[in-house]
């Protein structure tokens, strides 16, 4: 049996996890719960988009057989006071601007899985951080699951598909696609030969600067396993990006490979 | 099947407890891990006294089906960073004069309970607040056991039994006994009508460093749930006492009845 843990208002991104798990197990379980923890105290939870008709229509039409969807009072009941930190994945990238952040999603995924036993377990590739965190507590709380990553999906223009795309207005829209473009060039740079880390987040940041109401969060190389900062493009070097378009935070990654 | 977790080292304690566990469930597995995560920089991990042969022994005669011995570099491998800590009932008691202690038994457990699977795991009540930091834990995170408690295990006269109570020597032992008198006289005047926790308190301290080579590391009554502090025994109310007695620090317990 597969899980696939959601947020809910479902895209093409969900979809497609839900498609894959039912490629390789008999039976698919989606969670769908907007987890008040791993947001922190000014950010969208309370706005986070919603639409269960919707959502349930289409988990089915994907073949999904079960939709848990767990009241947030029996997920954290009173005196609830039990958290799961993974110490050093979780402290950079994104963890830098949401500090509790991981927490919320390591005690809550551990939680699901414990609850719903599955056999594996499917996640996005664009939260690569939230990835490898999960990857990370799965080994070191011995938790009998196999977790397997998802390829970003992208809209046809290339914007990686996030149900906080809903909140982007029209010109909001089109200076999100600096992300993808940024990491396209900076696939690019590579192709071409360029190693140096600093010359490629320069210009990443210059093309997303370029854009009207972007503000870059971060844009990052590391190793893809340890998160590690890296200075110079060798073997894989995953290039990740958060960036503020208007009020919306995106994130967006890609692998570089040398 | 169920589980006793121990750091091995068996007394009649232990054995009890296997012996609990053999009359509630058709398997009987017993963990003899000596966790280094629930030892203090400062703390006997190195002098924690160990005999495997001894405890295979005795863990056959009592019935048991399995010893699960796993090498500290399987259970905290490299990279391994995945912490779990159950925050308000770890802070007091124990918690205060031993930091990081229960941050490591609660992941020790749970990583236990989630290899071993068993439908029961027993612990005994002289570790109170470990009892009750693994129940929040368990009941938080959802893992499908039964948490048992079993009633302290005591010598002839009174002592509770430890693996610890090895590094006495003969004077020691005998000042020891302060703690179990200590809560028996607390119970007489419980008994007597005295429902005042500071005069308790201080009948308790008095009595234990009326004896030699003591040292006091707490005396504290409490709610046995929340584990916060009573000033007046009203109901169900624990008294918990840690001392030092000489190099060892001890601790007991009693639940006081209105």
């Amino acid at each position: 049996m597969a899980l696939v843990p959601t947020m809910g208002f479902f895209h093409e991104g969900h979809l497609s996890l839900m498609r894959v798990a039912g490629s390789k197990a008999d039976r698919v379980v989606v969670s769908l719960f907007v987890n008040p923890a791993q947001f922190g105290p000014n950010e969208d939870l309370n706005h986070y988009p919603r639409n269960f008709e919707q959502d349930a229509k289409l988990a089915e039409d994907n073949g999904v057989s079960c939709l848990f969807c767990p009241d947030a009072k029996d997920i954290y009941p009173p005196r609830f006071q039990t958290w799961i930190r993974v110490e050093g994945l979780s402290q950079g990238l994104c963890g830098a601007s949401r500090p509790e952040h991981f927490r919320g999603v390591a005690t809550i995924v551990a939680k699901l899985l414990i609850i719903v036993q599955p056999d594996l377990a499917i996640f996005g590739q664009k939260d690569f951080q939230q990835l490898q965190v999960i990857r990370r507590m799965v080994r070191d709380l011995n938790i009998p699951v196999n977790i397997i990553a998802h390829p970003i999906v992208r809209e046809p223009d290339g914007l990686a598909m996030s149900s906080r795309n809903t909140y982007l207005n029209a010109q909001e829209r089109e200076s999100a696609l600096s992300l993808v473009q940024a990491l396209r060039l900076a696939e690019k740079m590579v192709a071409h030969g360029s190693r140096s880390g600093p010359e490629v987040i320069q210009t990443v940041r210059k093309h997303i600067q370029s854009f009207g109401n972007t503000k870059i969060d971060y844009v990052f190389l590391c190793d893809p396993e340890s998160l590690k900062p890296c200075r110079e493009i060798v073997g894989e070097t995953l290039l990740a990006l958060a960036v503020w378009v208007g009020k919306t935070r995106l994130i967006d990654n890609t692998l570089l490979k040398q």
